[in-house]
């Protein structure tokens, strides 16, 4: 593999760094979604992490880096989704200040959810400018250390253990895989995921299901370029965002594939998770299984055994999409 | 502990019989839940074993146990719910036939669900005495054996097996057990919770959670005698059933105390572990977390950490309770 602005070592080490903070989640299996697919697939359940998703993992590693004097100031990041309250209960647990930035129009239950971990919101007009803008005015106020919810070489450690303890949970079942898929938004999973699946396995195979409704990655890659998401329209509310300047680079160099899914097959993957496994999880997560449903990767010869990276249970039970 | 119809060797021998054939299911935990009850929770999680429902444990252990000549004329049973699937997937294991005796108005999903396991379904009349001769019919008519749902030793060791295993996946994790909780409706699954950990250990206390609208169990257990359930009404439609003949008995002797729950509870309870510990769960799993969360549970002393069996996920996504 082509040199990585974050290496194996440095997800070795967020693996100690995060050791007895982060559950070790579940591998779950279903017999169903293995007829439906055609292949075994082991499912590594991020909805049972702390704050109900990966996010945690990362948030926990950065958090943990700081030294004494910059912690003390706290931490600050912009974000209205998981990523927020993974950075405000790691705070918590080091007993440091947390900022997060939100667009007003974030809702109040997001905005509550943040609070009960004790951190700061501070609201901010819902666009882009807007919200690093006063991000950087918190930075500027508090002296906090700005942590990015994808593109930072801890977060990018920190989501690749999951892999890390994916891989081991299979090999402790006695079974190996063949590939594993992994959602891709920001592509803090999915580059922490190619880096872990390689690292402990040259022979891994990493590919990534994204949403089409939001399919940056697909066409960066497609086009060997970057190119930042606009317009973005997708029930799978996690990754809505563009590739950063980190893991655009990790994504073209070590996945192999990117499955782009359509809404329906997202939604319809989702309840299968819920109806035949009982893994309640977001449509974000669900864009795996849809992935690996799909004929495009039906037709990927050589796979026996899939790994899929489950990444969160965090969804509105007054508004599920069926 | 008095005598009872089924032995603590008997649950030892159950979890001989289904090793390998039956999902050692994971135990969760969740810091929100443990909050709210003022106690340490572990959540034995039968909704990930297979068919969805401890009832496979069960199920699966009857038929193992029949001899080959009695087996090859197949087992038959009455049942709508968990254990119609559990008996149909048991039998055809051992590939042997199984009919299912179902009310002509159960849903055309559940009929479905027993005849992708290969099951024959017989319907009769929505009413029990159509339900037991139709049974008894099909019984004289092919030779099968008939399994009843919970008051057959072997289904009531089988379920205890779940217990077993919580126990000792406790001690895995360094940990130890006040008590268990196990939700009753015809009381296999809670005599079998009570053998196995009294079994284990003569300190353990084993209490039952039970829907308000469904509470012979209850009233039985006051009352020093069987009480047969009429007309019961809760959202728990697994725990619908009266008490057994062998299961009265060692809940009279075994179980402390029988905690009753209104539907309003169950619901919230429910919402709760989807919301919170991101366990999907039925209704009737959900029960144990209203008792486990209601003043009379609250009110006994020392008790510090406790195991909740949660049943089964088996549940209609189209139409939730909240």
């Amino acid at each position: 593999m082509p040199e990585s602005s974050v290496r194996f070592e440095d997800v070795l080490s967020a693996a100690e760094a995060i050791r007895g903070a982060v559950h070790r989640t579940p591998v779950m299996t279903c017999r169903t979604l293995d007829a439906l697919s055609g292949r075994r697939l082991f499912f590594k359940c991020e909805q049972f992490q702390k704050v109900g998703a990966f996010k945690f993992r990362g948030a926990f590693n950065a958090v943990s880096r700081l030294p004494d004097e910059a912690a003390a100031a706290g931490v600050v990041t912009h974000s209205s989704g998981n990523h927020a309250q993974a950075l405000a209960l790691a705070a918590k647990m080091r007993g440091i200040p947390a900022f997060i930035v939100m667009p007003r129009t974030a809702s109040p239950v997001k905005q509550a959810a943040v609070l009960d971990y004790g951190a700061e919101v501070v609201l901010c007009e819902p666009t882009l400018v807007a919200r690093e803008s006063t991000a950087s005015e918190v930075q500027q106020r508090t002296g906090a250390t700005f942590i990015h919810p994808y593109d930072h070489p801890h977060i990018i450690a920190g989501q690749g253990t999951a892999t890390l303890e994916l891989i081991e949970q299979i090999a402790e079942l006695g079974e190996s895989l063949s590939a594993v898929v992994a959602p891709v938004g920001g592509g803090g999973l999915l580059s922490g995921t190619a880096i872990a699946a390689h690292g402990l396995s040259d022979g891994m195979r990493v590919f990534a299901a994204e949403p089409a409704g939001a399919d940056d990655a697909a066409r960066s890659k497609s086009a060997g370029e970057f190119i930042p998401q606009t317009a973005p329209n997708t029930i799978a509310d996690g990754l809505l965002t563009s590739l950063g300047q980190l893991t655009w680079p990790i994504i073209r160099d070590q996945v192999e594939q990117i499955i782009t899914v359509s809404d329906e097959q997202i939604i319809a993957a989702m309840r299968l998770l819920w109806e035949r496994a009982k893994l309640l999880i977001e449509p974000s997560s669900a864009v795996v299984l849809a992935a690996v449903l799909d004929d495009q990767f039906r037709s990927v010869v050589d796979i026996e055994s899939v790994g899929l990276i489950l990444s969160g249970g965090n969804v509105n039970l007054d508004r599920l999409p069926w």
